[in-house]
């Protein structure tokens, strides 16, 4: 795989400390060349679901041969495996929790790698910020086109489900709230794939059902709405608005989709 | 024009989920090269006025032949149009509505472009993320040398005025808070020009009358004073302190410069 | 001293206003080659001490030629020194109020320098955001291997002492809580650095005594602990959880090692 240069940055640690600046230096110092993409730094800490939730939907935006440094790592400096995962022609750095459940359930041609602190040359390593003193210093050496080979031994992935799916009930598709985002809009899990071809499409939460529209500006005025987002997943939204606060949905919240046969 | 090579972005995203990132390296993708400066992912949502008004204040610090990508769009899918506008020396790219109206005012040699999604190459589109879709891609291909009409065809935009202007009111001068900043301070629309020559100014909130101050460490220690701020607009400011939670002042509230003669 | 071309940017100015991006195209307007690494924004409003506790602890982990911009200037348009400064390798850019203070106890090698606006070809300043018209350009031109000599005259740091040092209280180390970061961690001005060796160490808060642990994974279930952080200090921890909220601790809150004699 040829390096693209490109690094993207994914945590769980806020702009308001300068912890991925300090990676940011740590990476420089290795790949002056090295192209930062922060993915974001606001997922909830600790919250490793909502990480591995958007590293799945991300990095195939990014070019082929991108570096993708994920930091949520509520076991750093335990005996967690610190990962190398080369997958659908992108590299993932990060710890062995979950992150990348949702890479590794869509990409193609995937090889996972625990890094070795010796071969990677890492000597002093803390044991509170391994974003800082391990992932990194690999991330930046992946970008400049060293091999994952290089750095970390092959190893298993430890498998995991943190993002749940939908599932079929009856008739009934039903899946819950992924994401609440930046405009109150609530993402769900439940993407448009495998419906029953030409049924008229319900989407409820609890009792009230939301109609499915195209676009943001064909909502309803005054009540919440259903769209398929751009990620292609229903999301529940109010026009110029916050659904969130409307519905008082949160993450979890279940949403269903129901299937009405119409006659042709 | 030469391209510079850097791409701005404004948007009213928010930093909590990708969208930005994403962004990013779909223009990365197209233009690796290019080197990327947020100025704010935190408009309020839909409020294209305040992305407006920054618009028309920040273009003038980057380089010529810098490509600014804006995108607060509540309109996206609609039939509302994708516009490149030449002006200025530099490059615009987002929806048309009313987001350029600032730079359109100020600036000089303009050309306005509506994008072609067929001559732009730009095949599967979303309806709901066309700053990924759509807005990242032309701003990609702009910002390595791109003509607009390779990716364009010649169009108008529609006119607005989002941001109001300030009045005349007899002899006062009446303008409003446009943006209630990070420290609290109101930056209103009424900046330091056509003002009576030597005449003593008083600047009004309400019934209360504020000093005009040359620096922040000028201002009185214990009521509010107000500065020409650093793009030239009045501001309402507190020393060490917010403005706002002491004027209970908003984004539209009103606030009168008056001039008193000064005898020679 | 050779540039590294990276230039680091600490501000207060929030990400709210496009006051950062402004400067970036200040710089990228002068260096088209610089790439700008955002340390954080997020400094509360005025607070110069966390600015200088956050810039001593993190420079030494970007490239040696790299230039610091910090900006947290409530005296902007005042007699206040406009510095920069070469230490540990490292250029440094603000003003003269105490923002280097860490910096300077630490590095070896200091220079100082104050900025003189003819020198550096600076016509037009603004007396409100000398991080625009000032610092920014200055950095830009050390980022690409101006010598400090070129645009500023050797002149002397204001001494400060802005962070507090812990103190020894009979067998106590006495200090306190100077950050208190994005996950509720307390982070403490007390290294690890001078203690009895062989002692056992405790950590008290008020009448409270924490346990001192390996890493977070360690931590206590459901009662507040202690670790030594990743920059070397000692961090009141809730495990999965915020110690802020529980501990009701806040910056300047007294923290206290003692240390009790083991026989061997």
């Amino acid at each position: 795989m040829n390096a693209s240069g490109v690094i993207t940055l994914l945590t769980d640690f806020g702009e308001q400390e300068p912890f991925v600046g300090v990676m940011k230096g740590v990476i420089l110092g290795r790949n002056p060349a090295a192209r930062l993409v922060d993915l974001t730094h606001r997922i909830e800490p600790q919250c490793v679901a909502a990480g591995a939730f958007w590293l799945g939907e991300t990095y195939r935006y990014f070019p082929r041969g991108t570096v993708h440094l994920a930091v949520i790592d509520p076991g750093v400096g335990t005996h967690r495996a610190a990962l190398v995962i080369a997958a659908g022609g992108h590299l993932f750095v990060g710890p062995d929790n979950g992150l990348f459940e949702r890479v590794l359930a869509r990409a193609a041609d995937v090889r996972s790698f625990h890094i070795d602190l010796a071969r990677a040359g890492l000597g002093h390593v803390s044991r509170t910020f391994h974003g800082r003193d391990v992932f990194a210093p690999v991330a930046a050496e992946l970008s400049r086109g060293i091999a994952p080979e290089t750095l970390a031994v092959p190893g298993a992935v430890t498998p995991t489900r943190l993002v749940p799916e939908p599932r079929w009930i009856g008739d009934d598709l039903v899946g819950e709230v992924i994401v609440v985002d930046h405009f109150g809009n609530l993402v769900t899990n439940l993407a448009r794939r495998g419906w029953p071809a030409g049924a008229r499409v319900s989407v409820w939460f609890g009792e009230e059902r939301l109609e499915l529209c195209g676009t943001f500006a064909e909502l309803p005025a005054d009540r919440p709405g259903a769209i398929v987002g751009s990620f292609g997943y229903i999301e529940l939204c109010l026009k110029d608005a916050s659904a969130k606060q409307l519905l008082g949905a949160q993450r979890g919240s279940s949403v269903r989709v129901s299937f009405e046969r119409v006659n042709p």
